[in-house]
C-alpha cells in the first residue's frame, strides 16, 4: 500500500497515483477475479487454480475448433516402433501398478497440447512414482523397441510434450515429492514432477526463492522447465538453469539411472553431464529428480508498470534503469497496446495507466526496502521528466504486485482465446528487436486478427505472436520462413527460450551451423540409439 | 580514501580506523611493492607484471629443486601415438610459418606446470593465430596420429596444460584478439588466448566487468578459464562460466571448426553444444574464442578484511553477511592464521588486522555508494559487537582494495615459495569445511612443513594445502586417498573448480558413480576417437 512508504518516497509520486484514481478502482474490480495462469486440465496433472478454464464452459473454448491430430495436418511418417500389444500392458501393470491409464477420456488432454495446436493419438500414459518405476518402464520400452513421450505439466510451447503418433506417455505427475531443503545453502533437491508454484510457495516459506518464475507456474513441473531449460521472468536476475540447477537424476533410454544429483555449487570432476539433459526436450533422458540453488528471498519487492510513447523510449527506459537499479532490477518486461488490448477483451483486465503504444512492467528486489525506494523513486522521477515515461503506477504489497504482473503474465492466456495462435519466441538484439512486430503487421494486414509483441526485453528476447480464427496453411506460409529468415539476418536465435518440440524442429539450421547440428545428431544416436525417446522432437527430420 | 566518505559512515567507524594507525602506515609500506601474481614466465605466452619471479633470481626459485619428468614419477605408460618426424615438422611449418617452437630452451618453460610439479619432454610448440590455422593443425594430427596437449597461459592446478610425453603443445598466446565488444549489452567476444586481466582493463574502461577473476589473471587465457570451467573470487556474485558463456567457436579433434558463437542471452535451438567443452580441460576440442556477457561495472566496490575468533564465527559472519548485504555481497573469501603466516615469510605482506585464527574478506560491489556504505557499516556494527568478528579494516578507493586483495590472491603463490605443495580444492558442506584442514594438521604433524585452508568460503570451496620441502610419495600415501574417502564421505566434491587434468584424474570416481563415467568415456570416444586430445588428463586411465 502507497500510504505505508510515506516516508520514503517524494511527493510527487502521490501526486501521479492520485491523479488516476478511476484506473486504480478499475483494476481492482477487474483483478479481484483474476486467478493463476491455469494448466491443460485433465485429472492427472493440473494443480493450477482453475484447471478446466481452457476446457470448460468458458466462452473461448466453447468456439474453439477440435484440434487437429499432428499426423495429419503435418506430412509426417512413423518411425517402425512397435505398437504396444496386450502382452506390453500387462508388464507396464506389473511395473506401475493401477498406474497405466488407457481410458480414451482421460488420454483426452494429455493427447493434445496446452495451445490446442497438436494432437497425438497415445492409448498408454504411465504414471510412475519413482526413479525405478521409470528406469524399468524405458528398459521394457527400450527391448520392446517401443517409443516414449515424457510429460510433465503439459504447458510447452512447442508440441514437445504430446506424442505424434502412439507414443506411450510417462507422465512425471506422481513424481512430485520433495526431497531435501537446506536452510542456510537454500539447495532444493525434488523429484521432477513437483509443480513450480508448489515448489515456490515452499521455500518461499523458509525465506528463499526458486531462481524460475513463469506464467506457467501453476501446471508446469521443474522436470518439464529443466528439460525446455525454462528462461521466464527471473532469468535477468537469477540467470539461467544451467548455472542454477546443481544435479539432476535422469533415466537414460536404455534404463540406467545416471545420478548426478549433487548439491554442489561447484564441482569440476569430469564433464558436466547434466548440461546434456537441460534443455535436450525429453529426447536424450528423463529427467527424474532435480537438485536446484534458491537465491534468499528479498526482503523488499516493488513492480512499476509504465507507459511508453514508442518503443525507442522502451530501449530508453531500460538503459537508465539498468543504470540507475543496478542490481535490485529483477525483471523488465515488455508488452504492446495490441497484447493490452487482448488481455482486457478477454480477460477482463483493466490497464492501470493511462493507454500507450507500449508498457513496460520494471520489478526491484532487495534487501532494502527504504535504499529500493530511493533507487527507484530516482529513476522514475528520471524517466517521468524527461517524457520516456508518460504514465505508471507502482505497487509495494504482494496483492497489487501480483495483479500487475497477470498483465504480463497471462498474455500468453488472452492469446490462446483469441484464436489459432502462430507463436514465435526469439531472440533479437535490443535495437532491431520490434522491427519485425510492425513489419509483420503492415505484412499481414487483414489476414491476421492480431499481430502482438511482447516478451522479456532485458534478456532479448521477443514473443511475436499472430492470431487468426483457425490454422491456415496460407498465413503459415506467408510467416514461414519468412519470419526464420529475418532473425537469421539479424544472427539471432529461433528459439530462445521455448526449444524446438514438434514444431520447431526443422528450423533450427536458421541458428546453428551444420557441424552443430551433426554433433547434435550424433550425441542423440550415443544416448538413445534406438530413437524411443520424444522421437520426432527438437532435431530436424532426416531426409 | 575513508575521509571522503565523512558524510556517509557513522562516527564509530572512523574511532575503529583511528584505533590501529600503525597497522595502516605498516601495510601501505608492505604493499607499496606488492606486484600481480605473475605468470610461469617463459617468452611465449606470460604477460603478469613479473613473469620471470618464480624462475628468476627470487630466494624462493634458486632453491627449488628441478622437476622430475611426470612419465618417471608416476607410473604411466606412453599410448601408441606417432612420434613427430622431421616431414611433420615442415608439414607443420606450412600450417604456421615460423611458429613452430623447437628450441629445447624455449620449450622448457611450457613443458612444466606454474606449481613446478609436472613435466613434459614435447619437442614442439606451435603458436596458432586463427582458428583456421588451429583446424589445420589438429587436421594434420588427427591424420597422422599425433597427440596433442592444448595450452593457455600455464597456470593450471591440475598438470592438465603440459604434455605427459612428446606431445605437440597447441598454444594459444597468439590468439589475443578481441573481436568484438557490445557497449549496451555487454556482450565481448575474443579469440580464446586473451589474458584475462587485459579483457578486464579493456571492459572496465568501457563500464563493464569480466564475470570472472582469479589470482592468475595476469597469465592465465579466457580459453583457459573456459576450458578449465574456472570459478574464482566473482563466482558468488556472477555464478558459473556456465551461465555467463554465451558462445564458443571450437575445433574438433578432426579439425572441424564448431561455430556456436552466438552472442545471444537466450538461446534454446536444440542441445547446447558449448557446455561439452566448458571445463573439458582440452580433451574434447580446442576453444578457439569465446562470447561472454560483461555485467556493468559497479559504480561502489567497498571490501572489508576482518579477522575472526574461530571458524563457527566465520560461519556465522557468512550467514549474517548474507541477510544484510543481500545483492551487495560480492565476495566472500577466508583464509587461515597459517595462510597469512606465509604470505607474510614469503611475499612481504603485512598482515592490516589484529593476528587472529582466521580472516575473511567481504567485497561488495554495488550501483550506489551511500547505500552500500549503509548496509556495511549496519553490518559490520553488527558482527563486531557480537564479538563474530574482532577486527577488522575497510577499502573503498582502488588502491588499497587492490592491497586487501593480494593478501588473499596471493596464497597461492606464497605456498608455491613454501617447497613442495599438495594441493586439495574441495566442495564441502560448509558447516564441516574446516575440519579436514584441522584433522591433517593433528594427521601429518612434523610430516608437513604447513596446513594451511582458504578458500571461496561463499561457494563452499575449501582450498586445502599441504606443503612440504620435496614431493614425498610416503607423505602422498597419507594424504590419499585419506582426504578423498573424507570428501566423498561428506557427498563431496574432489575438485571444485580446479579440474582433474594429470594429477586428479584417477580420483573422479570419488564424485561420480561409474554410470557417469561411463558417459563420459562414450562422450570422449565420440568426439576424439583417435584420443588425440590432451590423452592422459581429465578421465581415469582405463585398466
Ligand atoms: C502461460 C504460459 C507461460 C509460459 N511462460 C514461459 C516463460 O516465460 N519462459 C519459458 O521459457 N517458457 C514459458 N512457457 C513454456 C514452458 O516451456 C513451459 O511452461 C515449461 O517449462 C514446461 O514445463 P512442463 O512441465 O509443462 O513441460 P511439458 O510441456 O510437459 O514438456 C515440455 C518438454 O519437456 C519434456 N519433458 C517434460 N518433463 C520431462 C522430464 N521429466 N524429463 C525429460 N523431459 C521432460 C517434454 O517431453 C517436452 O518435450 C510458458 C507456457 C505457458 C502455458
Ligand atoms: C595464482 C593462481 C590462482 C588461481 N586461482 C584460481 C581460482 O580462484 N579459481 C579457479 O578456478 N582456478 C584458479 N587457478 C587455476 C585455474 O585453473 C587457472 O588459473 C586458469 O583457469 C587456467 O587458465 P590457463 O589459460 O592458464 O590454462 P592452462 O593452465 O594453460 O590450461 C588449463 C587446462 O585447460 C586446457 N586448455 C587451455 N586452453 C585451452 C583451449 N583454448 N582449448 C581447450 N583447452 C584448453 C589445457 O589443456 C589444460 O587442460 C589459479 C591458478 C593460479 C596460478
Amino acid at each position: 500500500m502507497m500510504s505505508r512508504l510515506a516516508p520514503r518516497w517524494p511527493a510527487w509520486l502521490f501526486w501521479w497515483q492520485a491523479a488516476c484514481p478511476q484506473g486504480v478502482s478499475a483494476q481492482q474490480r477487474t483483478w479481484a477475479g483474476a486467478s493463476r495462469i491455469p494448466g491443460p486440465g485433465g485429472p492427472w496433472g493440473a494443480t493450477g487454480t482453475s484447471p478446466l478454464v481452457r476446457r470448460g464452459s468458458s466462452s473461448a473454448s466453447s468456439c474453439a475448433p477440435e484440434v487437429v491430430l499432428t499426423r495429419e495436418r503435418y506430412s509426417v511418417r512413423r518411425l517402425p516402433f512397435s505398437v504396444v500389444s496386450e502382452d506390453d500392458l500387462a508388464a507396464l501393470e506389473r511395473i506401475v501398478p493401477g498406474r497405466v491409464i488407457t481410458d480414451p477420456e482421460e488420454l483426452e488432454a494429455p493427447n493434445v497440447d496446452w495451445l490446442r495446436t497438436v494432437r497425438g493419438s497415445s492409448k498408454v500414459l504411465l504414471r510412475p512414482r519413482t526413479s525405478q518405476e521409470v528406469a524399468h518402464i524405458l528398459r521394457y520400452c527400450h527391448e520392446r523397441n517401443l517409443a516414449v513421450s515424457p510429460q510433465g505439466g503439459n504447458t510447452g510451447m512447442v508440441g514437445g510434450s504430446t506424442p505424434v503418433f502412439d507414443e506411450i506417455i510417462v507422465s512425471t505427475a506422481l513424481m512430485n515429492q520433495i526431497v531435501s531443503f537446506h536452510n542456510v545453502s537454500g539447495v532444493l533437491v525434488c523429484q521432477a514432477g513437483c509443480v513450480l508454484e508448489e515448489l515456490s510457495r515452499y521455500v518461499e516459506e523458509r525465506g528463499f526463492v526458486v531462481p524460475l518464475d513463469l506464467g506457467a507456474k501453476g501446471s508446469c513441473h521443474i522436470g518439464g522447465n529443466v528439460a525446455t531449460n525454462a528462461g521466464g521472468l527471473r532469468f535477468l536476475r537469477y540467470g539461467s538453469l544451467r548455472g542454477t540447477v546443481l544435479g539432476l537424476e535422469v533415466v537414460l533410454a536404455n534404463g540406467t539411472i545416471l545420478n548426478c544429483l549433487t548439491s554442489l555449487r561447484k564441482d569440476n570432476t569430469g564433464y558436466d553431464l547434466k548440461q546434456l539433459f537441460i534443455g535436450s526436450e525429453g529426447t536424450l533422458g528423463v529427467i527424474t529428480a532435480v537438485s536446484i540453488l534458491c537465491p534468499p528471498k528479498p526482503s523488499a519487492v516493488n513492480v512499476a508498470f509504465l507507459g511508453c510513447p514508442g518503443f525507442a523510449e522502451v530501449l530508453q527506459t531500460f538503459c537508465t534503469c539498468r543504470g540507475m537499479l543496478g542490481e535490485i532490477l529483477s525483471a523488465f518486461e515488455f508488452m504492446d497496446a495490441e497484447c493490452m488490448k487482448l488481455v482486457g477483451l478477454h480477460l477482463h483486465l483493466a490497464c492501470p495507466v493511462q493507454e500507450s503504444p507500449f508498457y513496460v512492467l520494471i520489478e526491484t528486489s532487495g534487501s532494502g526496502a527504504g535504499h529500493d525506494a530511493e533507487k527507484l523513486s530516482g529513476f522514475l522521477e528520471q524517466v517521468l521528466g524527461s517524457g520516456l515515461v508518460t504514465d505508471g503506477t507502482l505497487a509495494t504489497d504482494q496483492r497489487r504486485i501480483k495483479m500487475l504482473w497477470a498483465l504480463r503474465e497471462r498474455i500468453t492466456e488472452a492469446l490462446s482465446r483469441d484464436g489459432y495462435v502462430y507463436k514465435y519466441d526469439l531472440s533479437l538484439p535490443l535495437d532491431r528487436l520490434y522491427d519485425l512486430v510492425s513489419d509483420l503487421r503492415a505484412r499481414l494486414g487483414l489476414h491476421a486478427k492480431h499481430v502482438v509483441g511482447y516478451g522479456h526485453l532485458g534478456d532479448g528476447n521477443l514473443h511475436l505472436n499472430v492470431t487468426a480464427e483457425a490454422f491456415s496453411p496460407s498465413l503459415l506460409g506467408t510467416l514461414e520462413p519468412y519470419v526464420y529468415e529475418w532473425t537469421a539476418r539479424q544472427r539471432g536465435s529461433v528459439s530462445a527460450e521455448h526449444g524446438l518440440g514438434f514444431k520447431k524442429k526443422d528450423v533450427l539450421g536458421y541458428s546453428k551451423p551444420p557441424e552443430a547440428l551433426q554433433l547434435m545428431q550424433q550425441l542423440k544416436a550415443l544416448l538413445d540409439p534406438k530413437g524411443i525417446l520424444n522421437p520426432y522432437k527438437t532435431l530436424p527430420t532426416r531426409t
